[in-house]
């Protein structure tokens, strides 16, 4: 045993983590890497989307997932099918709690409402079409304009293929753009999901932390219409079957060995600027951390003695707690770290390398000056603004919302706004639908108003005339005068219901001039105002954007001169990542390394019988027990449960598919350690390891303990 | 500090954890191994009680604690005052969450009523006059009467040295007798405890657990009267003064460091047979980790949405969770170890060694076959009533108590039974009073019921006559019947408030026979039988106890025979225990080793803001400022805040002042981890670590975040 550590222990000093979340159609470029790390497949057979594995790999948005049956049966994490399980708990029924097990297909329940899964069908580099070179000749506002009605254009051509959903996404701080065209299927249904004390084992407490045992896992199911297209829930449709799916590793994993997880990173700031960075870091984080400790707070007191707003609140809560723990993470990993001084050295060595000829200096010299200058004016402003957003009632931002869709709706569909075109109703109604459930006046006064006295004790200059006059808000306020504001806002509107705010949808701006709501009343009084801003933001973002281009053209021109490949940091697309099964020679404070897996023992060790540590009676049974069938790790001796590795994931990876060498599922990517999650913004190769739930655990908590023989034997494993 | 890590794996794989509650007279024995291990006073010393720094060391009754200043004040653990912070907060002044600091005297809060400090004054041997010859010549229920007599003999005369508590407490299961006379210190006050978010940092989620980071420590300060005599609470009382106090060490501790730890540990269970350890850890714990379940899952469906009886319980439910916790890490511990077959292989050398001498074979051999006998007849009679024991309501043993109170007071106080003494009648009157805060008719019921049922379904011949008959409980009821019995005896009660229960306190057995509460006509029922049950109870004692002794001298002269000093087991006196400050080269599932050390770093990866993890934002200001004064260890860099350490304690032990090798304070011992606690049955070396609080993050908090500079003059430190 302790001979085993130690040579684990040196093993892992050289198993460093693994940068790169890589597009498929960049890996060529690392195929030298991909094979000295193990991969037996060929490197390009990965570049081919529509082709295998790649075409099993798909997108729950904000979640990935991969289809592991020729029926269409999909694998992701309990978290990202968590939703669908509330929906259909009721007390009598509780799902979360129990768990959920469909035998047959009929069994199989709908997802919850605006669940998706996008299979890719096409991606394409379309930069040209987006910066064309009438597009390149623009700046400011317009430049925005243009390229929003390029990309409007495009998606709404490549939309005409009924059932599929397209996207232009753009890469390298808008460098590039590519279209997306993605089968839409809406047609989800819950298939399997394990009882929270596994799926969620651990709780808040464990997130972002090692040793985890959580068994994060769940199952989904996409149907279509009898003659094989994207359709709405109705009975008769028949489960998608997907042109490939992932087949489930026989073998065992082990320290040591080969892995890349496949799916859609959400947002990765790794190329930003040394100014950007700063501010973030000594600004921004910091602030939001206050400002979130001070909102969970607030929450919890106002709701303390009513279950009934505590609910309403718990999902805001668990929302910010998640951002809070993540932003202090940040925040403790970037003290007394080089990044900052690191960023602006690599910085200064590129523009040395591009001032050093003439052409480059010609090229890009100017961009890279005015993109310092254009982001130092929007962080001013950002900091100018702080509290001011978070100053709005949640009422007056969703009225606002109501009364831009009646202004929007009066031109051609192609003409409005982005967010307020017929596609986006749905999730405007959404938002309107969620104010029964997620907000309470009492509590979203004190939210408020916690912000709006430090928002109004700012100079006149540097507050918002528009919102001061639509308020109500005057030079040197008391707080008791915030209140009554606030009080007199809140009282004379009726928003406050879903059934009122949704009435709104559909109504003519004339309709909103006439009313006598308060907060409608003072949506109207802000629009003009409202959208000279806008216009003034986008202004800037088209500047940004501009030179922001040309800032990454450069900087891939210098790597690339250093022989280094460049992979785009995380948008929501589908990328690869690839490393090895390690653990860590230094552990988190107090101890002194970690082993690469966690077993059921430790499930045993952690149980409490109930809250976060609920594990369910049937699976401590069967450890107990040692019926562990075929999955007992031939070292461990035991059943693994959750692993780590040198991945390069972050949120949007959830649900990933772990595969092997030969490109089996060997896992699902869940999460990472807390100080892994710096390299959102500065890859930290000795500390980053992400947490994947092993796949035997899913098989044996299949199998041995929630007995779902039925799925086991469509994944042909049983 | 990679090479920092794998040279403290090295040195940690020789440091395994050190075996031994000794008896300070014991500790000449082992003066060899204490300087071996680096103490630098004279071993001689640590055997005088009253003299420095033995005399130092105080008993809170269930804690541990010491003399820190030469004005009375103790330190010891957060849980050790945390019921006297809870009885001064209220929901203006929120001691708990916001912690207490008197910065006078004056501003000193009563402890919770019954708090005590007690002071050893003298332990004496007094085997002899408890097993007089006449004793000796005794068995069964007349040996046990004669030797109750003997020590209630010997406290009477003892205690008549007004102000003081005399025990007998009883060594090497009944071997030998000390007498131990203690001041007992009735005016103990609330000197000052940090915000809960620092001393019960982690909560249930973090107990057992390393890494850990609890700042567990309190301060009471012991009064007596102006002429320096134990006394009730008296506002005129003067702070005790101490004949010595230990000195906080200047200096902080390191890895590798000697340590040792004076308390008084509870229980332990060493020298137990194999057929105890075989039915403890194969029958009784199993069942009791079942039961417990159980009963955790019954109160919280029962008091879901009711704060009231959930408050009332949570004093319950933490009990259980906790041994809950601890029964489960015992089995799992002893599950694949080889504990029950070396115990068995060690007790067949021993009767080998008996059996090979004739002398011997004549002292011993009968009375270690005899007592194996015995101890099979207590198990399966422990087996018969394990569901009858829990089948009681709680109102029924209340008036059981009440109505052998009533009948035990009819004697002279000297004749009474030993916990129905004129001494013991606090502890009954805070018994009763608990009724008000701690049973509620729904909950009680549900708990009984769960229990009745299995125990009617047993056997008649193995239920009991007397139980059925005063319950109205016969042979083949349903549940639904069963119910009924319970509803009817609750129903016919008024005893279920304090209040109501209270008045019986002082009533004749003449009272209680005229009464129609069904419990008490119950109580008065089953009363003779009851007797006739303890006498045989008591029969059966006597023997273990006279074959017992025999045992254990058998084995002392057996490990005497191989040179092995034996230590007995923890009997709640005060024992000492040394080892090393030492990591671990093997840690919980999921990590490679621990180190010796946690820091300020792990509080604030681990705050969350709220619940077990709310570090208090002034902490961790403090932290983020690096405001650690002269608290920062030179090798990590910042403030430590646990350490582990191979000392070899148990419950009791908590508040532990840990010493270094000069005899200075340099900790509070606390808890141990969770793989630590099969100890209690059988010492593991390679596993067993105890966890203390450092000195310099109690002294850090103190000072930098909770200011007390009046409390850190008096202790002579800043």
């Amino acid at each position: 045993m302790k001979k085993t550590l130690l040579t684990l222990a040196i093993l892992s000093t050289v198993a460093h983590a693994d940068e790169g979340m890589w597009m498929p159609q960049q890996l060529p470029q690392v195929a030298k890497q991909l094979k000295a790390a193990g991969l037996k497949l060929d490197p390009a057979s990965l570049t081919k989307l529509t082709e295998f594995p790649m075409n099993a790999i798909v997108s729950l948005g904000g979640c990935s997932a991969s289809f592991v049956s020729p029926q269409g049966l999909v694998a992701t994490n309990h978290h990202c099918v968590y939703d669908s399980v509330a929906r259909n708990s009721t007390p009598e029924r509780d799902l979360l709690a129990n768990g959920f097990l469909a035998r047959t297909l009929g069994e199989e329940l709908p997802a919850s409402p605006g669940s998706r899964i996008y299979v890719t069908k096409d991606v394409a580099n379309v930069s040209d079409k987006i910066i064309t070179p009438a597009v390149a000749k623009l700046a400011g506002k317009a430049r925005v304009d243009a390229i929003e009605k390029n990309m409007k254009t495009m998606v709404a051509e490549c939309e005409k293929d009924a059932g599929h959903r397209c996207t232009v996404a753009s890469y390298y701080g808008g460098l590039e753009f590519y279209l997306i065209k993605q089968l839409e299927i809406r047609d989800v249904r819950l298939v399997h999901a394990p009882p929270s004390g596994v799926g969620k084992f651990g709780g808040d407490t464990d997130n972002w932390m090692w040793p985890r045992h959580t068994g994060d896992y769940g199952f989904y199911r996409a149907y279509v219409s009898k003659d094989g297209k994207a359709a709405d829930y109705a009975k008769d449709n028949v489960p998608y079957a997907p042109k490939s799916y992932l087949k489930i590793a026989r073998e065992g994993v082990k320290e040591g060995d080969f892995i890349m997880a496949l799916g859609y990173p959400g947002s990765t700031n790794r190329h930003r600027l040394p100014s950007e960075v700063a501010f973030t870091f000594d600004w921004n984080y910091p602030a939001f951390v206050k400002s979130s400790a001070e909102a969970l707070a607030i929450i919890a007191s106002e709701t303390k003695n009513n279950e009934d707003t505590k609910l309403k609140y718990a999902g805001r809560v668990a929302s910010i707690n998640n951002y809070y723990k993540n932003r202090k993470g940040l925040l403790t990993s970037y003290e007394g770290s080089d990044i900052l001084a690191r960023k602006t050295r690599e910085h200064a060595d590129m523009k040395a390398w591009v001032n050093a000829s003439p052409a480059r200096q010609k090229e890009y010299a100017a961009d890279i000056e005015q993109v310092e200058k254009l982001i130092a004016q929007r962080d001013a402003e950002f900091k100018r603004d702080y509290y001011l957003t978070m100053s709005a009632p949640r009422l007056l931002t969703t009225a606002r919302r109501l009364y831009r869709l009646a202004n929007e709706n009066v031109k051609p569909n192609a003409e409005r706004k982005s967010g307020y075109q017929e596609r986006d109703l749905p999730a405007i109604k959404a938002a309107v639908t969620a104010l029964d459930r997620t907000y309470d006046e009492k509590v979203d006064k004190a939210l408020v108003l916690n912000n709006l006295k430090k928002y109004a004790a700012q100079p006149k200059a540097e507050r918002n005339a528009n919102f001061d006059a639509a308020m109500g808000v005057a030079d040197g306020m008391s707080e008791a005068q915030l209140k009554a504001v606030l009080d007199k806002m809140v009282g004379g509107s009726k928003l406050g219901s879903a059934a009122a705010s949704g009435e709104w949808i559909g109504k003519t701006p004339a309709d909103f001039k006439a009313s006598s709501d308060s907060f409608i009343q003072a949506a109207v009084a802000m629009y003009d105002a409202g959208l000279k801003s806008e216009a003034e933001d986008e202004e800037l973002a088209g500047k940004i954007q501009q030179a922001y281009a040309n800032y990454m053209k450069a900087k891939i021109a210098y790597m690339t001169s250093k022989g280094q490949a460049v992979y785009p940091d995380a948008n929501g697309t589908l990328r690869v990542t690839f490393g090895k099964i390690a653990g860590r020679d230094h552990g988190a404070d107090g101890t002194g390394s970690w082993t690469a897996f966690t077993t059921v023992k430790g499930v045993v060790a952690k149980a409490t019988g109930e809250g976060e540590f609920n594990a369910p009676a049937a699976q401590l049974a069967a450890i107990k027990a040692k019926d562990f069938g075929k999955y007992v790790d031939p070292k461990l001796k035991t059943v693994p449960v959750d692993y780590l590795a040198t991945l390069d994931i972050t949120g949007g990876n959830s649900g990933s598919a772990a595969l092997n060498s030969k490109g089996e599922l060997i896992g699902l990517a869940f999460d990472g350690t807390l100080d892994s999650i710096i390299s959102d913004w500065d890859f930290n190769k000795a500390n980053t390891r992400d947490i994947q739930v092993d796949v035997r655990y899913i098989l044996w908590n299949m199998k041995h303990v929630d007995k779902a023989d039925n799925l086991l034997k469509e994944m042909n494993v049983e």
